[in-house]
Order: C-alpha cells, then sequence, then structure tokens
C-alpha cells in the first residue's frame, strides 16, 4: 500500500493538471491528505460509492498517461544518476583531502561520465 | 520558424503520444519528415485544408500540454544544469593536471551545488 500511495502521488505530481477537477480532488484528498473514502464523500457531497468510482477513474488515467509517456519513470532514472553524481563528488572531495590524486580523476571522470548518460538519453529520449 | 520547428518538435517528443494518430502523422509529416501540406494532403488523402486544420489543432493540444505540464520547460532547465556539471568536470581535469587543487576543489563543490540543485528542483516540482 505504501508503495501505491508513492507511485501514485508521483504520477499525480506529473499528471495530475490533466485531469479534470473532480479526479483531481478525490486523488489530492486520498493520496496527499490522507481522508477516508467516506470524509471525501461527505466533503464532496457524493456517494461513498461515487467517490470510489472517481478515484479508480482517476487513478486509472494517471496510469495511463505514464504508460504513455513514462515521465515518471524517466525521472527516477534521472534522480537515481544524480545522487551517483553527488555519491562522487563526496568522494572526490575525500580524495582530494588524502591527496590520492588518481582516486579524485576517477571520480571526476565518472561525474563526467553518468552527466554524459543523462543528456544522451535526454536528447534520445526526453 | 526555426524555433517553432524545435520547439514543436520538443512538445512532440514529450506529448506526441497524446495525440490520436491523425494528428501524431501530421505533426510528424510537417515537422519531423519535413513534408509540405500539399504532399501530405496527398499522402492522407484529404484536402490541404484539411490538414492545415489537422496541424493547427496538433499544435494547440501540444502547447496546451506544455502549458500545463510544463515538462519540456523543465527538461531544457536540467538539460542546461547537466552542461554546467559537464563543464565543471572538464575544468576539474585541467585543474588537476595543472595540480592547482584549490581550483579542483572550486569545480567539484561546484558540481555538487548544481546536482544538489537539479534534486530540489525535482522533489519540488518534477
Amino acid at each position: 500500500m505504501f508503495e501505491k500511495i508513492v507511485e501514485v502521488g508521483l504520477l499525480f505530481d506529473f499528471y495530475g493538471k490533466l485531469l479534470n477537477d473532480k479526479q483531481y480532488s478525490v486523488i489530492e484528498f486520498y493520496y496527499i491528505h490522507d481522508l477516508s473514502l467516506s470524509e471525501i464523500a461527505e466533503h464532496l457531497g457524493i456517494s461513498r460509492q461515487g467517490v470510489y468510482d472517481l478515484l479508480k477513474r482517476a487513478e486509472t488515467k494517471l496510469f495511463t498517461y505514464e504508460k504513455k509517456l513514462g515521465l515518471a519513470e524517466k525521472f527516477i532514472q534521472s534522480m537515481s544518476k544524480i545522487k551517483q553524481i553527488l555519491d562522487n563528488t563526496d568522494e572526490a572531495i575525500k580524495s582530494l583531502e588524502e591527496r590520492d590524486y588518481i582516486q579524485v580523476r576517477k571520480h571526476i571522470e565518472e561525474i563526467n561520465s553518468v552527466a554524459m548518460n543523462i543528456l544522451e538519453t535526454g536528447q534520445e529520449v526526453k
């Protein structure tokens, strides 16, 4: 369940603005503000079943956008590469302080390679 | 005009899969394969005016997606930051070869700062 909350939350960040107002609200209430179906039903003045249906339709829409565009997946991959770059800057500074200049060079080259990879992946597929 | 080709091309890379088949085809023929309206009309078996209308609708759809989601703009900004990182790796290697370790550290710290910025911008807005 936790994973689903994170996943829908991420897709909502990317594609939320493509939902209609009601779909946007139910996702926001349920996944971001953590309200129950009954609470949302009361808030929107519709039945609990109505909220459930809206929620399922909105989720499906978000998953469909991701299936077509895959932007959240690419975002996750890019962020993981940025973290690799950050790890290498830490290691490079450490090696610099230890005057291990071969290691410094290795880490800088690794950063260069990861950054090039991000650039190339970006140019290819966006 | 050149700028528009690049811009529509970029938006097409991001949101093209959200267009319907005909809209997708006219954008592809016109902006990617550089066919004229008359050539596309002949190819699709519709009037030149029909192609023009399809093209305008497809362009509007792409610009609307970008206005709502802004992913192409964010992509351009990220790529520019990645280029900053690459410039700094080049400079860091050069400084390392010149044994100017203060400059090496400066460039590594600059890389760290740009990468942190990408990560934070990503967490905020995607």
